[in-house]
């Protein structure tokens, strides 16, 4: 295909992945997978509205592949003639920095991982440590249930997905880990109920039980990811059983997590609660067959349903809390903007509308939860992405409404490179740079590796610590290790 | 007396007080006074080390007056003949600094009141707005039980114990606050127990109970407040059934907070519950006689013994969390400094001491709990008082720990006022002056009235509302009506 000429693109996959497959390039493959991208002249990344996009790599599953592939292998549109050596060498351009892209990525998943495994492990008393400072150092033994599951769950899931973390000390922290939860995790409160504690002691007493249902998500997501790896059937089990508990608490009653019952405290529609629940039928499904797919789907259903109620004000403002039939609630709450979580959320709706084939969807999640949430979200002055915004321009109440945390920019880069890589506009690649640029010159600490939590607004680091109560080894390595497949994805299918 | 010589200082008081008299001098006469100040060229504030100070001004009660007068009458000390012209011009300076800091403060206090009379009523459900934003606005309609509390006997206080505010305008609200708080707070939680709500609906529906002492600790506050103003037997009476649930709480048995009994949790002894208790002593027996006063004595012993036990490091730092038998406790919770909370506690112990004439704690409350807190809390670079610390130096896990509040700069100003109004060592003065050099040009919003609460490290305004959930009508007004009884007392003592 001779540079210059009129052509017309072709959108193919060369290399077809299973499910679950692993990392495909070995660092050293890059570079010669780079040169004959560059070889093909491919017009990759200089026009938009190809809405195959790459093949879904996601942390929960892989079953949208064979639909984007015949998708790509048909879609053919005439590239301008005016293509020539300016576009071939923006394309280069283009390649080279997302190459460059995935490399820094993959680099710092690397020494993300490498920090977690030097100074979390509590091999006395099993678990993880999770309040590590910036230089390592253990500051507090107390042990987050939350980041518990998530550090089993996150070593799971690189052990499984990618070679080069398919370590045996990955497998055994992660075993450890799982051990140490199922011993400690859960609580008697007085019922046959299944509550896990929200912190032990380091040799696992419950030291607090909140009256949500988060500790329990992140011991379902922990156990059913390890029960792949180790393939032990009671332990998958055991996940399902506490997600049939938990259905009941959201969908049926949810008097056993101990709030007491209010006149006052009307029942709301956080997001959270259905975000978590799609992330665990995801979890749950996810290369388990047709009878478990359509175990979960009327849940996953409801759960995309009720993230859906969060788009408000005729549809110009994502809302983290409605009422339950989908109204906007009064006063604070009811005007609060989280938009990192609306992004979070962003991500699990594309995987959602993949996995199902819904477009209607995607757009609605890429339109609203993902653009939506950055413009309204993202700080002109000092770039970042705020934490909490009022949607009518009122002070949140939040003390740290306007600091940068990590979080909401490892969900950011998420969602922006997944839906560029659903939808091939170029906006949404030039928005996850955006994105990137910012978070890679303010999060990771170059000295001590890891990334810092929280920035001020001005993005000086407020707070130094790796590791908090609400950091763990999670959404730095989610996002990293999402990304580097997505792009890996992005790469491959333009050799 | 003439000017330069040699000549014994007598500290005297002129005019001797009635507890809860009222403001002694009207603003007209604040000249006049000053002018005979500057007349008797007493060598007011030159010399430190004279340990009685002016009376005791306080928000529960003056029972110190006569010992600190016999202490004044008897103190007598030679000053050096070198105090001269400059001394005397020093002495006149600091007197009209005194002088101005005094209408700056009285002057504030008025506008404060006026703020809140305005905006915060609400003439339709009774009880007050607190969520009310930078120009007066109400941004949400939920009322907060410890501001609703804290707002009733901030009124009753003023009403009582200042003639300019001795007006119907404000008995009638803080009625009207007392009738909404009597008719709402107290909820049924299922046992006889006499919770109170933290959060209401406007019209009085409970929102949100927490599992603490504290809004029982502001209704009592309210209430008894209330009843000494109204006359109502009734009110007082509930006031102490109240506080009797409170001590059962507090040294009996905590369950009926509805707290879970986990192994982990083990029982501290945190900061805040001998405090409000040690308030609530001085409250109820403030003016009340012998036989009241004995009812609470051996409470108010155990408070102060219980304040105490956080001074640790070989009483080095004050800190927020110890465990019952007063050692430090592990991990972040034992490490955590509350500078603001530190210096509350001592403006306390310094009235509990003056109460009982016990130096000896005076002399402790100075040291530990007002230079201490100071010593770690000011910030060096940027100016004042930082939210929270780590005794040790890690970084604190609140994400706000490196703000600036107004309360805990409130708290400063009424401590060193009144340790310096104990001891006369220029020292605490002059800190008073400096923290309040911070305090008036950051905190106070001269466009629109009141106090903005939430300032970054570096001084600029965060959060701009200025009621919200946990800042009300309290330590603003509180700590200005502290300090401008002290600061009149303290001229009154010269003239």
């Amino acid at each position: 295909m001779p540079p210059g000429a009129g052509t017309s693109c072709v959108c193919f996959r060369v290399r077809i992945h299973t499910p679950n497959s692993r990392s495909r390039f070995p660092p050293g493959l890059a570079l010669v997978r780079l040169e004959r991208a560059r070889a093909s002249a491919s017009h990759f990344l200089v026009h938009s509205g190809c809405s195959g996009g790459a093949g879904h790599v996601t942390a929960s599953g892989s079953r949208d592949r064979g639909s984007a592939r015949q998708h790509r292998t048909t879609c053919r549109r005439t590239a301008s003639p005016a293509l020539g050596a300016c576009s071939r060498s923006r394309t280069m351009s283009a390649l080279m920095k997302m190459e460059d892209c995935r490399k820094q990525i993959a680099t710092e998943l690397d020494r993300v991982v490498d920090f977690w495994l030097k100074y979390s492990h509590d091999t006395v008393y099993g678990g993880f440590f999770t309040c590590i400072g910036r230089d390592g150092k253990v500051y507090d033994e107390l042990k987050y249930v939350w980041l518990q599951g998530r550090q089993v769950w996150m070593y799971c899931r690189l052990y499984r997905t990618m070679d080069r973390f398919h370590k045996p000390e990955i497998l055994e922290a992660a075993k450890a880990g799982g051990t140490f939860l199922r011993k400690f995790a859960r609580v008697s409160t007085g019922s046959d109920q299944l509550k896990c504690a929200f912190c032990l002691t380091r040799d696992g007493k419950a030291v607090k039980v909140q009256r949500t249902i988060f500790s329990e998500c992140f011991y379902i997501l922990a156990l059913d990811e390890l029960s792949r790896v180790t393939g032990d059937k009671d332990m998958q089990l055991e996940a399902e059983q506490m997600m049939q508990q938990l259905i009941y608490w959201v969908r049926e009653d949810s008097s056993g997590l101990g709030r007491p019952q209010l006149p006052g405290d009307v029942p709301t529609n956080g997001m959270a609660v259905p975000m978590m629940m799609l992330c665990l039928v995801q979890q749950l499904t996810e290369g388990r067959g047709q009878e478990v797919v359509q175990k979960y789907r009327e849940l996953g259903r409801w759960c995309v349903e009720q993230i859906l109620r969060h788009i408000q004000r005729d549809g110009t403002a994502i809302l983290e809390n409605v009422s339950l039939d989908g109204g906007e609630l009064p006063g604070c709450q009811g005007r609060l903007q989280n938009p990192g979580h609306a992004l979070e959320a962003g991500w699990f709706l594309i995987q959602y509308s993949a996995e199902w084939g819904d477009e209607e969807l995607q757009r609605t999640a890429i339109d609203k939860f993902v653009e939506l949430p950055y413009q309204h979200g993202w700080d002109k002055e000092h770039g970042g992405l705020f934490y909490f915004l009022d949607v009518d321009g009122h002070c949140p109440t939040q003390l740290e409404w306007s600091m940068k945390l990590w979080w909401p920019h490892c969900e950011a880069l998420v969602a922006f490179l997944m839906a560029y890589s659903k939808t091939k506009r170029p906006e949404l690649l030039e928005r996850f740079y955006q994105v990137r640029e910012y978070t890679f010159s303010h999060f990771p600490d170059a000295d001590s590796g890891e990334w810092f939590g929280y920035l001020t607004q001005e993005g000086k680091v407020a707070l130094d610590f790796k590791g908090g109560p609400f950091k763990g080894f999670f959404h730095v390595p989610r996002c990293l290790y999402m990304c580097e497949r997505i792009l890996d994805d992005l790469l491959a299918n333009k050799d």
